[in-house]
């Protein structure tokens, strides 16, 4: 299978909505895109910014299973940036999974992953529903968007080596 | 404390967004309202319209746990409707939890209930985010807003009885 790590990633977020939509094809199986987010030692290799360490304190992708993660380093300097959720649902074709990031306690976001077989590619959806829309106007702020673009494109990159 | 179930329950589905809001005051302390969501011994004898058995499968009302519930009888015939999902937050003022109504798979819905001391009362406000406005239209005309004025009022009828 050929291999195209730049394909472009598409970020949607709709004036008056409180969701954030994110599309990337990959050149890959459904089921490898599945265990990159699945597979904690795989999610630890592209999941935030280029700069940043991942440290995995619990990743445990079933149905009622909790996640936390801490990422430093980087542009964070001597800040911890830590997130935790619980998974809802775990299917190959799609993940539904709570969001906090610990800096703004309380405020959860609900993610849902579709992989989709779409011309021999594979389809990451991605839809983020913030628990209001100023909600996401901060983590829009906050350079989530940086996040996402950098995320997916180390994912492609890891794909590509690994296929 | 005296104790009045006649308190009206306001229901809000703002146009053009996928939230709706619940806020119903109840006579009591915050500690008996947060009893009434967490012990699944409570809440199946208040969750629901009035006419409905409830059997609770598992109710861990902690965060990382799951609950999965049926309600069965009266108006469903031989029906049976089926509701899971995780808890993210279980604090004494806030309750974060997925929702899925096994009748529309793969449509969570995110819960969150605040639990406040307002003028010797105690409020609960209940926020659901839906994952799409089309979601939360379907679900209201399927008559979850009878549902949720049963809800309230039975529990405002238990919390009076056993206060």
């Amino acid at each position: 299978m050929s291999t195209n790590p730049t394909n472009p990633t598409t970020i949607t977020a709709e004036e008056g909505t409180p969701y954030l939509e994110v599309v990337r094809d990959f050149d890959c199986t459904p089921a490898q895109l599945f265990r990159a987010h699945t597979d904690p030692k795989v999610v630890a290799r592209w999941l935030g910014p280029r700069d940043l360490e991942m440290d995995v304190e619990e990743y445990d992708a079933r149905p009622g299973g909790s996640y936390r993660y801490i990422h430093h380093g980087g542009h964070l300097g001597d800040h911890r940036a830590a997130f935790h959720g619980v998974f809802h649902t775990v299917k190959p074709d799609l993940i539904v999974q709570t969001f906090e990031f610990e800096g703004a306690p309380d405020e959860v976001v609900l993610g849902t992953y579709r992989i989709q077989e779409v011309d021999g590619r594979t389809r990451l959806i991605t839809r983020s529903v913030f628990p209001s829309m100023a909600a996401r106007e901060a983590a829009l702020a906050s350079g989530m968007e940086y996040g996402i673009r950098d995320s997916m494109d180390r994912l492609a990159e890891l794909l590509a080596r690994e296929v």
